[in-house]
């Protein structure tokens, strides 16, 4: 416990890591790229899935569930989706293992090896629109409005903890539309859901705006994204909504006869969002004291922490918060008495700071005599003396309090390190001194947007979907472009 | 929707996959032995994952999440494990694809072979006990009390959709003690939520009990278990909880500290069910005209359909219909309206008999007019006539009854078809002539159950936990037995 966090200041990235272990959230395993969720980590994922999965069924989703494997061949029908998937993936090759001729240790046996090969699923449009194939015959089969909570595949060289690992978690939607208008009015409502749930739920700002071309998802004619700010001013795509037009009911040669008798090609949306969403919620509101975490998701809402010298003192302490915590938990709020005898209170302040618990309260003999505890906040370090009576309704304000501040912390951060420039050279400098979110003028070309990745590692986050129309020159080319972008390094 | 159904008594495994196809439950995907799960039997999966989550949860459990991917050479640690499990396994030997010569299709890249195949896990003892490792040094760390819920892969040659596929969904616990005493309280007490989710939500009465040495889980010292009966007489083991001794602490080197300072190895239990479990529901409840679902696992309770001519009569019935729903709703039933006007009211009594929603209310103008209301059961087919008034708690204790009753009638079936035999013989005429469940004498051995499954193919289901001490000869050596077992074919 006594380890010390390193700084954000000194090595924001070795931070990042120290948080991740000291609150105990997941570790690397010993298969290449695969990470363990930890008990504490994944109680925070559960939060998040069981919000987002009433966000979905409260937008007519139902989930669903597809093979984990793709025929190899699928993977070759969407053109432009291949090149963006058929790469990094997990090839299974053969179905069965022998006993080696040492007798000891298991084998591949030769015997065994698959006609076609099946891949891992690094995403699954293809496997789901060969089923939608046989679903849909009519415009009285659509919509189809289906999402897959999953674990997925993408073969990858470097690594970091819900960041980029080979296999992570997810939900991946897929919808089925008669028309154009429906599926692109899908694909901004689930933007819409994604970015409701970072605000309201992650406490975390985000920016809603159109992937450029180059970053767009492999086989969709326009993606839609969330950008969130990390404290290091670099840009972490938080969630992506993809509008695939009729690539993959062209592909996968999935028609329906329309209300005149017409077959017409169907229209497609997907999007999902990833526990790449933990590093992000890590990334918005942790200190150097460890993890903070916002309410709404926090696993332990409340700690309390008995301070005590003699039984008496404990027993008394112990019938005083039980009674507090059966009413918190009445008002849903999730509490812990930590009574543990082998640790000492400081001890414990510690460990529920690394954890990110958004209050915690202790209380000793004196307290119970005075009728008050000592409440503290994980964010502000605040700590105020409040008395017994309404201590619950207290709390479940200062919870409320937390969330908004969380956000409202975040957001003035967000806005301090967002700066407008107009000329490349200020850009360059500005990026390289202080980092953040620009917001520059371009012009519109894959060309200008690779010169300028290139030289700064710096790409177009998004164009923003609230953007002002201004009528401005490309920072970089000089010639026309019709509004701002958000350039920044990104995770 | 017309179409009709095999009967159970025609063709007992045709009905089976009609009911499933029909209720729209699954289908076969076109990859070999994977299933899709659609979403109305998602839907049941989930009423399942979220009753037993919450009792997981109440025992002392966490989620956590392990990789998908084993190293090959863990496979080999424990040495009965491997026996059992690292055979027909999904085999991951490369991490890359590239374009094909033709530059169309997509080829298996030769220089991206892995050095160590990866295993698709086929259950995760192995990646989480090396995980462990690294967990308990001290007792102070134990227990560990961990579930996953996980998609897992056996390479079956013969698949049916439920009962037997190569991709599956379960959740597989994994603990880990101090003494071992800890470790068969744990394996009883999860083998006790597993009788009591299948009595209780499933209304399914099992018989809890131990299996017999050659049944036994690889790597288990003991495998608890819970059997039901199916309606075609068959068994079907729908749960179970292992005791595992040292064995994945010896494989691992997972060692310990007691409280002496001593170093002793870590005991060890898991536990799971799987999405067999809905193959187990259907097969329990349902009957010729299609799905029985219990009410409480139903994801549609209780579907209101109304019957008109005119657009008035429709609005009238819609708007008492809208009440009613929104009071059943605040008493947590479940409902659906289906006012859809392209479907006749015949249509959607078939509908949604065959998708076995346990209540259905029919209201017309002349029902409205009397204040009242036509209920059918989906179990009994009885109708009756019922008043508006009150009609909320009418249907809740309705689905209460309906649940006792398909419990009750279940139960019933499996004591009808329950007999004691005590000569071989006999047991193999009336197994022929009746099947069910067998309770007969046997001596213990591996060679006798053996010779046993050879002749009639009925196994040693069980060695029920409370049979009574009675001694006698076993039906087939005629050596001693200290009790009756249960035999059976078995799913």
């Amino acid at each position: 416990m006594s380890q010390k966090f390193t700084s954000r200041e000194a090595d924001y990235s070795k931070w990042y890591t120290d948080v991740i272990d000291r609150a105990d959230l997941a570790e690397h395993s010993d298969v290449k790229g695969c990470m363990v969720i930890k008990p504490y980590g994944f109680a925070i994922w559960e939060k998040m899935k069981e919000e987002l999965d009433k966000m979905f069924k409260e937008t007519g989703h139902s989930n669903a569930y597809f093979p984990l494997f793709i025929p190899k061949s699928y993977l070759s029908k969407e053109a432009s989706h291949v090149d963006g998937f058929a790469k990094e993936c997990a090839v299974v090759t053969h179905y069965r293992l022998k006993m080696g001729e040492d007798g000891k240790n298991v084998v591949v046996d030769p015997d065994a090896k698959l006609e076609e090969e099946l891949i891992v699923r690094p995403t699954s449009e293809t496997i789901i629109w060969n089923s939608y194939k046989k679903w849909i015959q009519s415009y009285r089969d659509l919509p189809i409005l289906i999402n897959q909570w999953a674990n997925v595949v993408r073969w990858e060289m470097r690594t970091r903890l819900f960041l980029r690992t080979t296999e992570f978690l997810w939900q991946e939607g897929h919808t089925a539309h008669a028309t154009e208008d429906d599926a692109i009015e899908e694909t901004e409502k689930m933007l819409d859901v994604y970015a409701t749930f970072a605000e309201k739920y992650m406490a975390m700002p985000v920016i809603r705006g159109l992937k450029s071309e180059s970053e767009r998802f492999a086989g969709a004619l326009e993606t839609y994204c969330i950008e969130a700010m990390m404290q290091d001013g670099k840009a972490l795509q938080a969630g992506t909504s993809h509008f695939l037009g009729q690539n993959f009911a062209k592909a996968f040669e999935v028609k329906f006869s329309d209300k005149t008798g017409k077959q017409e090609y169907v229209w497609a949306t997907s999007w999902g969002v990833s526990t790449r969403l933990i590093g992000a919620l890590i990334m918005t509101h942790s200190d150097d004291q460890g993890l903070v975490l916002p309410p709404s998701l926090a696993p332990i809402q409340v700690v309390f922490v008995p301070i005590f010298k003699t039984d008496e003192e404990k027993e008394a302490i112990d019938n005083k918060v039980h009674a507090l915590m059966a009413e918190m938990k009445t008002a849903g709020i999730s509490v812990k008495y930590d009574d543990d005898d082998n640790r000492r209170p400081g001890w414990k302040f510690a460990e529920y700071e690394a954890k990110g618990v958004p209050v915690r309260v202790a209380i000793g003999p004196r307290d119970l005599e005075n009728n008050n505890a000592e409440v503290a906040r994980r964010d502000t370090k605040e700590k105020n003396i409040i008395s017994l009576d309404g201590l619950s309704q207290h709390i479940a304000s200062l919870l409320d309090e937390i969330q908004d501040s969380l956000f409202n912390k975040a957001k003035a951060f967000r806005e301090e390190n967002t700066r407008k420039v107009n000329d490349y050279e200020t850009f360059k400098t500005q990026l390289k001194k202080e980092g953040g979110f620009f917001l520059a003028h371009w012009d519109g070309t894959v060309e200008t947007e690779q010169k300028i990745k290139d030289e700064t590692k710096a790409t177009i986050r998004c164009i923003p979907l609230d953007r002002e129309e201004e009528a401005g020159v490309c920072m970089y080319s000089g010639k026309p472009s019709a509004g701002r972008v958000v350039f920044a390094k990104a995770y």
